[in-house]
């Protein structure tokens, strides 16, 4: 299955910005892709790429004073299927986790773990399995908070969540890793493209998604706190402890975004 | 000048439980070490060490049930001399920040650079210089917080710090930390051993100690909002984003810490 | 000049639900009404009115399930003048103030006077005279809080506020409600009707309003730190701590608000 | 039985300061005193007491610099009975709720009502009666809260009890009262005196000790998450919605407590 994948973002600039980008895809799928990546910049700006820390790939410049306009544009091949179950998996002993899976245990901006962990404990220290305690936490996030765009702010914790049970997609996922992480599974924040494909369309604007990895059986699993079903054509972006290290734009200065565009569309077999 | 560091930690562990361990120093100074590091354990348990994300090195044992003695005892060579000054120094272009330093923009678990931010700029914007801001900084923490070891708790962010006024080092770090990096000054937390080299003694029961690191002018220099003066003998163990990333010991599971004696005892020369 | 004002409210009850209104004028200016007061409600339910612990006139209602509508119009007689100046207002002597002027210093749930106490001082300690001290609140609320419906939110405290540096008008006085207080001037929330005379036509729809009375020179004197204006045409309905004390309506369950409709006009002379 | 009562207080003055002091014994019982009420102060500073708002006895004195000394002793004649259980009693229907009984079901200060109502409908939504959801509820705290008097600071609420796990008296209480009034069962917070009468002796010093009160049944109920049962000898000094409105001084500067003493002690029968 093909996806035609991108985004346009316009940005008024009020004076030269340092801005950290994270608008590609992951190098671990950039081979599925159709073309070479690219983001086009309607400006002199020099756009300058690197791996960063949790192996995605970013992007810096310096944006000038003006209007500021990021545009990318590719396909990529996806197997078409959704992710598989995480039944039947259990927990690594700690012993064989990977010395990176400890970052993925400890409690980061949004994942308040040392605050919640007696809440988890409580709500699912009762369930045996690991896999299940894991599809349990996503199963209570999913159908205890209610979507809406107008519940997000930038500020808004995992603990957030937990007393106001509202949220966007990276709410849904942060409650989630703090549960994870409370009760001793890694679990880590990804972002990427998630296109209505096999599901009835969304009537909002096509947005970036967030969804969790968990680490069960000695490999990443993917969840997602949001949808709490499988699904087919994720595009893996960045992943990282919580949103604040895949945030699609960091910027040093105060651009305002005027445009916000992203595509996700299933391109018809001929 | 040498100096003699080491601890001397004992928990009580009710069922066997991962640890992660930060009781070495930073492979930067092991250079400078009498003998070669080890952690002593009082049972059969294995200490794998290891590199971690952050440069520091770490080490991962499985504590088995029972009484737990971890033993660490050696003799560093040190300068003699306090750390620089940072008069003078100019913030980096941030087009010149190696990638690694964008890490130390961000918001993390115990310093909430997007929720202090107005703050920081509040008190510090007319400051013009960055070295004088990043003084301003240090300064103000050191003059409006007080310390006591009875306003110590695990979940102590810098927004805490900022409305109790009340700290141990850990949080003097996190306030100071946290508005640097509001101020896009990279900023990072530093752990170690500080004995009462010059200056003197302090009458509390020898501890480890908290300072930060601020990147100005391409380099990495130490600040310590808790003692505001230049010291003589740091021996650094760790550097993270905050304290969750270099603390002593972090443990899946719940061991109780009865013992803990630290020692930072400049050698007299002979 | 006569002021008309009155709202529609329309709630979808789920199950018979008790509900506390604040939805009538204060005794205190019940006398420049032109009719005597009265909330129709468009169902068998009982309207039970009284007084409560601050003064105001409340009602209680057990809404039956079903569709709830709620109305209330009245023609008020007004000055026609704005508001008094605080200039030269000095602080009464703490022995000198009524008893019940002390729960006006206190915290409470939107007003962590305790913990924005140092940040107060900090802010406004220098400003020597009560009544500049009170006016510098006012004006660096006003100055620093930017004025969106969308920044609304239940749980939203002075302290949010201070941080977000956003919010609506019952934010702007929280906020300086807690700083007043913090500074030992007795202040409290002031909710009513502030429709747009001798001011430009705001575009928004008509909605209530908040404002803050503080306790300078033996007398309660209005002040806002959304408008940061004298204004002509308040019309108060209630006072308390802070916005608890004055909801326009407390459900013990979970009614929808369908419709709600405000209207304060100034009618003009024949 | 007679009750030996009394405390003495004394505190470092920089300068003049205003203080509101809640020592005396609620008038409710004021009858069984064996004495009249009298605090002594040793200073010129004049006593004056008034009923404050919640009908407790309180009273304000302006400290004048220097060290102050209060002083309290009295004897109480007590029924020697603990208090009777709450089992059978339904939850008054709300239209039957006395109008002051309102002010106890919203939020406050330390007993954030608002975010805390979906973990209280999660934890205590399926037990069916009040009575028993009451019961539930201060069962609850005591079995996952631990006591502790270094868990304690001024700021703490019933939220960071709720995520700690750790606090005082007043932390036991806060977190009861926050979670009935969510279940809409209206909860007030009572301190006063409680001695070791009935239960083995205390090995801490005798402070003043929080309960709490719940609305069941048209009367207020004594229930303590303390201490989980039944108790003898309680002395009631002061009610309120939480710990703010009866705190034992509050003073508009900041004297120092330099000496703290409390007596409550059975008086054995000749």
């Amino acid at each position: 299955m093909r996806i035609r994948i991108g985004h346009e973002l316009i940005f008024e600039v009020p004076r030269p910005t340092p801005m950290l980008l994270m608008l590609y895809v992951h190098p671990d799928i950039a081979g599925a892709l159709q073309e070479p990546e690219c983001i086009t910049v309607d400006s002199t700006a020099h756009v300058e790429s690197f791996v960063d820390w949790f192996g995605n790939r970013a992007a810096r410049i310096v944006a000038p004073a003006g209007s500021l306009r990021l545009r990318y544009d590719n396909v990529v091949e996806d197997s078409g299927r959704p992710e598989p179950s995480i039944e039947g998996r259990r927990l690594a002993p700690v012993q064989e986790l990977p010395p990176e899976g400890w970052r993925y245990l400890l409690a980061s901006r949004y994942c308040e773990v040392d605050s919640m962990s007696a809440i988890a404990w409580d709500l699912f220290g009762k369930t045996p399995e690991p896999w299940e305690r894991a599809r349990a936490v996503v199963g209570w996030v999913h159908d205890n908070v209610t979507f809406g765009y107008q519940y997000s702010r930038p500020t808004k914790t995992a603990f957030d969540v937990f007393t106001e049970r509202q949220g966007v997609c990276r709410d849904f996922q942060h409650l989630a890793i703090t549960f994870l992480r409370a009760l001793n599974i890694p679990a880590r924040y990804a972002t990427g493209y998630l296109g209505d494909i096999g599901v009835p369309k969304d009537p909002n604007p096509m947005d970036f998604s967030a969804w969790l990895e968990a680490y069960l059986d000695g490999a990443w699993h993917t969840l997602d706190a949001r949808h709490n079903r499988p699904r087919i054509g994720r595009v893996l972006m960045g992943r990282g402890r919580d949103a604040v290290d895949v945030a699609l734009t960091t910027s040093l200065g105060s651009p305002t975004l005027t445009k916000f565009t992203v595509w996700t569309d299933q391109i018809p077999d001929e």
